[in-house]
């Protein structure tokens, strides 16, 4: 393999860019040519594929975001728009592709591989941590120092007031990030998508926390853990015990920023692998990390397998919380 | 004058335990005693007052919120609640009392000197700096510093999706805060309640600003600048301008956190020349900032005259957008 | 064991108190009863041992540094300190201890177990991560937070002025911090005390990158890899390659500040983890983490057995630098 | 005047790219044509100039350091350097320049347009906030709070271990930042170059100090504070008070980093007025701020003349020390 590209697909996370580099560097450092493709599969199907060198990826480790852009693609969806992707990226002589994405992405990416042979490699870059067959995702890290440190202030103004605030961060179908920035912001109370949750329960828990002394409340709910959202939950609350109840919900601020350290030091680690894999002449995986180490799983599981979170540390959320 | 005391009261402002922390100090640098009373004017009702000592404010200079709480209190708004309070001031040998708060807590510190003599000195907290008679309030500083550090995260996102991002930053009445959070974050357009807003010059704003080439864009709207709030506004852009618009509200995080340098350096500087003036007899007064360097303005003035924005600020965000 | 008792030790590390209200409330939780111990040993030998409640750590997991304090104690290197200090559990009842420390903290409560039968529990505290038997130590990732951030401060002033900069990051015996702030900094080179270096290897490929187009560099070093220190090593390149060199010793600060997710979720479940072993009987051993989740290893493991640096990481971060 | 440039000179400051935007933006604004001189005076003599479109200077405002970048210029600083560099202003048909920098810039830049007739006006953009005729420079701002955040993280560890730390921050002439830091950190003793200080006073506070029960104290001195630097006084308080003293220089560290939203604003501000008054036919003068809002002096000031520190927030300080 001559010639390799890469692309950011999905919503975008921070340390994404530090993938692109490790991509970029490592290629060019095995003596290969490689391309970045903008947009994701749209600038696929646009033929928006532009070599790179190593000074082309100086001074973004530290950035946000993801300097190929990334866009939605309807086009690709359809056996047409892949077909125009996988002869845009012949004809730029791309003999390998890594995708930086959710599983979403990497389902494009595997449709392409089955379709026109192109070797693909998938890289997990999302702050949701919802991605099956890697311990943590690219983006993770970073989402949850932001949110904590979004907790850790809204806490200042519940405690100066004997306040109960309710605070909404990210994960539609994912409660990691909740279960973190919950335990490490002394929620009170945290309420995932994976775990069914009695209302009666968290109020009681919360008039009794009271009682036992605790003057102000923090409740940590992730986005699809209750239907109708944080909004009707605040009223739920509200009408059970009475309080007034503020509610925050901290949305795209905890996709943005510069990653940390180990979200840096995590997409460094994977770019490197990808890159390294697909010069072996693996394909049709994702790299990821756990107790193992690095490892590659099929892409079909990405997406067709449940990660658990992490039901210890929920246990132990709550033991604290006493 | 022996004995004086100090409260906070209203909405929690970063730079509020500086203020204390100085207040504290200087009193007992003057050799005075000087208590604390939790919780605002209910706690005055309440009788919830403590002496402090210098190490009573150790290690608070740099901690949001207010270590003396603060809370809404409904029978102090009645002549009543305010007799009760001063008695509780007699009873404590208070001779003289500092209200740290908004224009709201200077009315009831008004009423309490005027109905019942008590020597009185305001000091402005609230990060809304929406009060007359001083250049900047304690917690301006800090709250513009989050606004723009959650707008710097919300453009890496809006840059890599080619998005409109809708921001919503606090300021009911006043647009201090989205004026200036705007300018540095380099927003399209800015929103304030100050200004009448033409939506198709906003939208047609937004329209010329891709033809110019910019491809991500960031609109700052201050929380009372649009009738029907920021998911309002997103809908009506939506309609006219056939993008679609996320929003984001900032909400109470931009009241808590570390206060900065500034606002720690304003709250020491308001809290010890409070205490001075007190014991030089003034009172009926608010401490604040202006060209003339501290300054006292009669209490009065703080909520009956409109303090204006920064016109030619305004200006210059237009000219710089570019 | 009915009563059991917690201290840190050692130099003090972001997550510390983390760790001692997870210690707290777990035993709290299961019906014990739980004292702190201030000071470290010497409180252990003064006798300045309290008993805290739930809402004694409240509000604390947030904070860097220890709220029980950390000092040196020359008596408890003696067998008399330490029988004084054995006696001084036994007097307040306490029947359990759990030590939050390093391996020189380790060695000191070994000694108390062995010679006087106190059941202890170790939990690894510390910035450096340089204890044998946990992947991580509480405190590592703020500490590699921080010095990522500085990095990415002197980047802009490199990056200005097209300089040298060199960078002394914590780490007397172990690389940890350097490799991973290295690597996440974009440094040129990376200096550490387990990887012997040629000076002129270091010159040439500075020398080499500017030939490469790189205009600004950063050379990352751990405070034990270079006799003499940065000051020393500064003066070397500089009379190699020509260039002036700026150098920048991060220090303490490292060591401080609000602690993140990852190390306040690290500090829960090993807090949590140190009681429940301690309750079921365990003892002699220090509570990590590693590829098996929670582990237990012989407290004499922890600093007669050395810890690897990451080597592939090491690898990584030099093919990167390209 | 049709075509103006922009360069910035001597050390880099935080908002210095909010400046450089501002300039160029208002310029186009007005219709003119703008160019930036890259490496400052030294890319004057090697014609390093280049125009700049709006679009040019998107996504700069919050980045610290210069795109323009800065470098020393020995040619420069001869008759024969400054008249090859008016020779390539002429030759680009630049006919007006606008100078970031400090005052050394300033009388760089003062030459020129002695010498040479080239309009020229001065932006005061340094950390130091040493300029005369201004009350604040650009950068200044940035500088303070991250040095206040360096001594919060000592103070967690000042606190835990009962320590003296001793933090040396920038400053070789102006005390400027230590001033404000040393109030904001809360620092026992700030050390000033502007104040002559008798050590044996130093040293007797902080054992006065430790004998009122504060048990951790922060001195905070100025790099030009004291002959031989942080490190040799601490020898002498060490050897005069018997405890260990701990140093932390933060160094250029403070130089770097995102501009606060004041810094921004406050670069916004003085771009869009330089460019104003160029256009207007002023000359030979900086654009500042102070009590009556944006000023314009004469550069010949800026260095001729000394600029106080804020002598009430020095007996602020003191006060609050208590």
């Amino acid at each position: 393999m001559r010639h390799l590209a890469v692309l950011t697909s999905g919503g975008d996370a921070p340390g994404m860019n530090a993938a692109i580099r490790a991509v970029v560097r490592t290629a060019i450092y095995r003596g290969r040519t490689v391309s970045g493709v903008y947009r994701g599969y749209q600038g696929l199907i646009n033929g928006d594929i532009h070599e790179l060198g190593a000074r082309s990826v100086a001074n973004i480790i530290q950035r946000g975001g993801t300097m190929l852009r990334s866009a939605r693609s309807m086009p690709f969806m359809t056996p047409e728009g892949r077909a125009q992707a996988a002869e845009n990226l012949r004809r730029h002589g791309v003999e390998g592709l890594i995708v930086i994405g959710g599983d979403g992405s990497f389902r494009g990416a595997h449709a392409l591989s089955q379709e026109h042979g192109v070797p693909v490699i998938g890289i997990p870059g999302t702050i949701d941590n919802d991605i099956y067959g890697t311990d943590v995702t690219i983006g993770f890290n970073t989402a949850l120092n932001i949110a904590t440190e979004a907790i850790d202030r809204l806490r200042d103004t519940a405690a100066s007031h004997d306040r109960l605030f309710l605070v909404e961060v990210m994960g539609r179908h994912a409660g990691h990030i909740a279960l973190n920035v919950g335990l490490a912001g002394g929620a009170e109370a945290i309420l995932l998508p994976e775990v069914p949750h009695d209302l009666d329960e968290v109020v009681s828990s919360i008039v009794e926390a009271q009682a036992r002394g605790k003057s102000s409340s923090i409740i940590v709910v992730a986005e699809g853990a209750y239907e109708g959202g944080a909004m009707h939950l605040k009223e739920k609350i509200e009408a059970a015990c009475g309080y007034e109840v503020r509610t925050s919900i901290l949305g795209h601020m905890q996709r943005g920023g510069s990653p940390t350290t180990r979200d840096r030091v995590l997409a460094s680690r994977l770019g490197y692998a990808a890159v390294e894999a697909l010069l072996e002449g693996q394909q049709g995986v994702m790299a990821g990390v756990d107790k193992r180490g690095t490892v590659f799983v099929p892409l079909e599981d990405t997406w067709s397998k449940q990660k658990e979170i992490d039901w210890q540390l929920f246990e132990i959320a709550k033991v604290l919380a006493v």
